[in-house]
C-alpha cells in the first residue's frame, strides 16, 4: 500500500475561502508534519496561488477542463492551476460531473502538466472505468454517504471493497481513496482496512471550529 | 468472433425520418436476409415504434437516459424505447455525450429492460473505460474520421487496434464496432480485419440515393 | 384573456406511458369536449404518434432541441415531433433546462414547424426574459411548488402576479400558464384570477386512479 | 450614452496567462490613463487576485456560477471572485453557455456581491431576453463574427442595430457592448455609431506582439 493520503476539499464553502482556506491549510501543514501523513487541500481556484505559496501542503484544484490553452472562456486549464502552484487535481467530483471523453481529456492534460490526478466515481462499475484511464487515484463517493454524516463504517462497506477489487482487476497500479462517509479517525482506520489508500473529505474539516483537532483525530489511528 | 453487426444510425437526418426511415429499414431487412449479416437501424425516438412494428430488423434507440420512470420531463427511458419495440440502444454517441455516471446508469437501465447496449467512445483509453462497464458493444468513433469521408483504411488504423487490445485486457467479453470512417465493403472488411465485430455508420447509407445498394456493397466482402 | 388552456405533462411516469398515456388522453378528450376547455397532453416522444393519431386532443412534445435536421444523434427536432402529430412543445422545463441560446433556437425551430411554444421558467425575471423571445406561452414553475403538493393558493401568489406583470411589460401578447401548485379546480380558479391563462400540471392527473375525475374537477370552476 | 467601455477577455490563451496577463493589464492601465477610456481585463480565475492587486484596471471574471457559498466543488462563486478583487463578471459567454435559470441566478449573485454584470448573447432575440434580466451590460457576439477576423463594419450591422433596439424596448437602462468583430479603432468607432456603449474583444489584443499599441489604436477614434 502507498502512504496514506488525506485530501480536504474546501468546495465553495464560505468557511473554506480566503482566510478560512489559510486556517485549514495551516492545520493540514501542522498535522501533516506531526503525523507524517500527507494531507492535501483543494481550495477555490482563486485561492490556489496564495495557499500554494504560503503553506507546505500538496494543493489540489477541485476540477480542470481537459482543454489546451486557447479560446475557452471561463474554463480552467491544467496549465493555469499548475502555474498557480497546484500539485494535483480532482476530476469528475460528484458536484462537477464530466463526460467520459472530458474525464479522459482532463487526465491527459493533467499528466502533461505533471499534476497528480484523482478521479471521483460513484460505484464499483464507474470506479473500474475510471481506473482504466490510469489516474493516480480514484476516489469513490457512494452517493448515499455524501454529506450524509453516516460513517462509512456504519454503511454497507461492500461498495468500497468491490471498488478496490475492480481497480485491482482493471489497473492494479491505481490507488483508491474513500471519498465519503469520513469524519473521525475510526472512519479513516476502516477506510484503510477496506483496502483504500486514504480519504477525501470536506465538511467534517472545513466546517469544524478547530480543523487542526479534527485532522489530528483523523490521523490518530493510522 | 461474434457474427458481424452493422448498425445504421439515422441521426436526425431529414432523409432518415418518417418515410425515409422506412425505406432504409426495408433495405436493411432485405440485405440482412440476403446476406445473413445482422443489420440494425437507429431511428428517431418518434420512429422507433413504426419501424420496429413494420420491419424485421433490430431497432436501436440513439440514446437513453439512465433514469427510472418518474418525474423526468423530456427524458428518454429504457422502458419507453423497449415498449416501442427497440432491441438495443446507443449510449454516449459523440453527438450526445454523457457523464461517466450517466453512461453507467444508462447501461444498467438498458440491461434491466433487456436492451442490447452499444457505448460510443473516442479513443483507446475511453474504450477501455467503457469496456469496464460491461456493455454488449463499444463503438469507437475516432474524432478525425467522424463525418470526414476518410476511410478507416486510409487513416491510422492504430487507434482501432489499440482499442481492441484495450478491451481484451479490461473485459474480453465485450465486442467492438468500428464507428467512423466506413463507407464501402472494403472499409467493412478492414474493420473486421482490425479485430472489430462490425460497424456503426450513418450518412453513407442514410444520404444514399439507393440505401440498399450501399448496404449490399457494405456486406459484400464479409 | 385567451381561452383557458390545461396541459397535462406525462413526464416519464410509468403511469403515463403506452396504455397509460392513452387512458389520460382519452380522459382529456372527454372532459375537453364536456367542458369546452382545451386540455392538452404531453407524452413521451415514443407515444407522440399513437396519441396524436387516436385522440382529439392537442399533443405537446415535452422538449425539442433547436437544431435543424442533420447529424444530431439522440436529439429531438421540431420536424420529428411535428411529423408525429404534435401540436406544440414544452421548452426548458425545470427537468430539462436549456441554455438561453438553445431556448431561442428551439422557439425558432418550433415556429418554423408550426408548433405552439410553451417556455417554462422559474421566477418573474426569467419569465420576463422568456417573454422577450415571443413564445405563445410562458409557464411559471415556482421551484418551491414543483411536486410539493402545496397549492398555489396556499403559497405566496406574488411570484405569479409579478410574472404576469413582467410579461405585460415586456411582450403583452405572450400568454402565461401557472406551472406548479395545481391539483384541484380551486387551484385552477386562483391561477386564472392571478391573471394567468391556464395551467400546466403533471402528477395530480397522471398518478390519479381516475384521471377523468381529476380533470372534471380541474375545469369545474372555470 | 455611457462612457465607452472596452473589456479584453484573456480567455484561456497561453499568451494571456500569468506574466502575459500582467503585460496586458499593464497596457490596459497605461492606455486607459492616456485616453480616459475605461479598459477592463478578464483573466483566468487564478490570475484574478494578482491582476486586481497590481494594476489599476477594472478586473472581470470570465464566468461565475450563480450559487451561494456551499457544497459546490469546482464552481466559481461571486464571493470568491469579489474577494479576489474582481470588479465585474462576464456571464454566459459563447464558450461558457448557461441555462436561462443559471444566467438569472448568476446575475442575482453578482449583484449581491456588487459585481458589474455583462451577459453575452448571440442575436437580437437573446439580447432582448438578457436585457429583461437587468444586467449592467449585454454583449452581443454574432456567431458569424466570433474569432473570424471579419470586422463588424464589413459584416451585416443589422444584428447590432436590432439588438440595441431590442434592449431599448425591453429595458432601456441596460447598456450594450459589441462582442465580436473588433480589431481596430475603426471597428470601435463603428460599434459606437451603431449605438453600443463599447466593445468586448479577445485575440486581437491578447495575441498581439504589442498589446499597448493595439489598445492605443482601439481608442484612437473614440
Amino acid at each position: 500500500m502507498a502512504e496514506p493520503l488525506i485530501i480536504v476539499n474546501l468546495k465553495a464553502y464560505a468557511e473554506g475561502m480566503g482566510e478560512g482556506a489559510g486556517i485549514i491549510a495551516a492545520a493540514a501543514e501542522e498535522i501533516g508534519e506531526e503525523s507524517g501523513v500527507a494531507i492535501g487541500v483543494a481550495p477555490a481556484y482563486t485561492d490556489l496561488h496564495p495557499i500554494a505559496m504560503h503553506y507546505a501542503v500538496p494543493v489540489y484544484a477541485q476540477h480542470i477542463d481537459g482543454v489546451a490553452p486557447g479560446a475557452y472562456t471561463g474554463h480552467v486549464t491544467a496549465e493555469q492551476v499548475r502555474a498557480a502552484g497546484a500539485f494535483g487535481t480532482l476530476i469528475n467530483h460528484s458536484e462537477r460531473r464530466l463526460t467520459l471523453a472530458a474525464i479522459e481529456a482532463s487526465c491527459a492534460a493533467a499528466r502533461k502538466s505533471d499534476l497528480q490526478t484523482v478521479i471521483c466515481t460513484n460505484n464499483a462499475a464507474t470506479t473500474a472505468a475510471a481506473a482504466a484511464l490510469s489516474p493516480d487515484y480514484v476516489a469513490i463517493e457512494p452517493p448515499e454517504l455524501i454529506g450524509s454524516g453516516i460513517s462509512v463504517s456504519k454503511a454497507d462497506p461492500g461498495i468500497i471493497e468491490r471498488s478496490v477489487l475492480a481497480v485491482k482487476n482493471v489497473n492494479p497500479g491505481v490507488r483508491v481513496l474513500t471519498g465519503a462517509g469520513i469524519s473521525t479517525g475510526e472512519c479513516v482506520r476502516i477506510a484503510l482496512e477496506l483496502g483504500t489508500d486514504g480519504v477525501l473529505l470536506a465538511s467534517g474539516v472545513v466546517k469544524a471550529k478547530d480543523p487542526a483537532a479534527v485532522l489530528r483525530d483523523l490521523v490518530s489511528l493510522i
